[in-house]
């Protein structure tokens, strides 16, 4: 499979969208070289990665000579594109609305709200202490989530996965918001149907590899009581 | 063109997700029957609009007999894939992957930090005032701004608009930004390729069509000094 075999994933283990575009490769049976950024060093802002992405953002996605790919959703829509399989969107238009509307709220409206540069700000400059950033993860968190419970429930494109019997951008969504709660150890209970769809992600080998604690870079998995 | 009349579109005058949708039925002349959800009087969570859509999210595209169709870009690739043309997604994969990306990075980077529920978690729990909610939406659009700028300014796929010389995806989430900053009072400084696109929006019948206090339920276009 040349056409995969160049690319290089700029990423750091808990990056919850660094692990969205690690579950599409690997659904879609495509390498990339990943290479880690260590958001918690700041290598994001380092000379360095300024250009390979004058951004600093992650993921960053590279084949050689080309421009780099930001923004998993967009480099989702793009691997799908150029390796159609397995799909992981629907065929019917309104199927791919669901999956993109499900993807959108979780990556857009819950996602963005609890990445390390909101972290910075509200600690910095909003008198923001750990406890009352818990409690703002603990929010957004759950406001996501059992969100999602609820279209679940209620919509009848629901399947074994979140739309229909196969995985979707949906899923990889979903799990990758799960993926980051465990880091930071936060669960959100009542949601029974997102539950029984993480269980499934748990058990398919392209979401457990592509998990926080099993990449380069990440500490051993904290035991909690 | 019956395969556009029969749409409902649930909105609000200056809901940024609405203008987006607002604009792109524009671009390829569908036309929906829009209807006023105010946020402002909680109207997202009225049993009537609940039972539209139970998750009480705005906007809403209602096609007879089907599921509600929710999230901005979700609704823009639909009508993309309903009504080719005019395209508002470049021909190429790369070139979608870049609108895509820009889009995201304004419309889920940027626009979900300073939405309502997000001001209301902040003034009520988050011991912020007007001046630090102020001082928020000014980090997060100059933020979203700037970076856009910077890649208009380096990346070879700009054009007369975001990308190329035809608007897109890009473009229209741009413009929905600039939409409520305007509405909020907040400009960025020194970002003149911006502001040049922004120029070429303001001049263009299906974005002026969408602005905000064009709208029903609009208050007049306030007075500034």
């Amino acid at each position: 499979m040349s056409v995969c075999s160049q690319f290089e994933l700029f990423g750091f283990w808990r990056s919850s969208a660094t692990y969205r575009v690690r579950v599409a490769l690997n659904l879609k049976k495509m390498n990339a070289q990943e290479m880690t950024i260590d958001l918690d060093a700041g290598q994001q802002q380092s000379p360095e990665f300024l250009k390979v992405n004058p951004l600093g953002a992650l993921p960053t996605l590279i084949e050689p000579g080309q421009q780099p790919l930001t923004q998993s959703l967009a480099i989702l829509e793009y691997l799908e594109e150029i390796q159609p399989t397995p799909p992981l969107l629907p065929s019917d238009p309104r199927g791919r609305a669901r999956v993109r509307s499900i993807s959108s709220m979780l990556t857009a409206d819950t996602h963005p709200l609890v990445v390390p540069r909101v972290k910075n700000y509200l600690m910095e400059r909003g008198g923001f202490d750990l406890a009352a950033w818990r409690e703002w993860q603990i929010q957004w968190f759950g406001a996501g989530i059992r969100a999602l419970e609820r279209r679940l429930v209620t919509e009848p494109g629901t399947g074994i996965w979140c739309h229909g019997d196969t995985p979707t951008f949906a899923d990889i969504s979903l799990a990758s918001i799960i993926a980051v709660m465990r880091v930071f150890n936060v669960s959100i209970p009542n949601t029974p149907t997102v539950d029984r769809i993480v269980e499934q992600c748990d058990a398919h080998e392209a979401f457990l590899k592509a998990a926080p604690y099993r990449q380069l870079g990440a500490p051993p998995v904290p035991v909690r009581g």
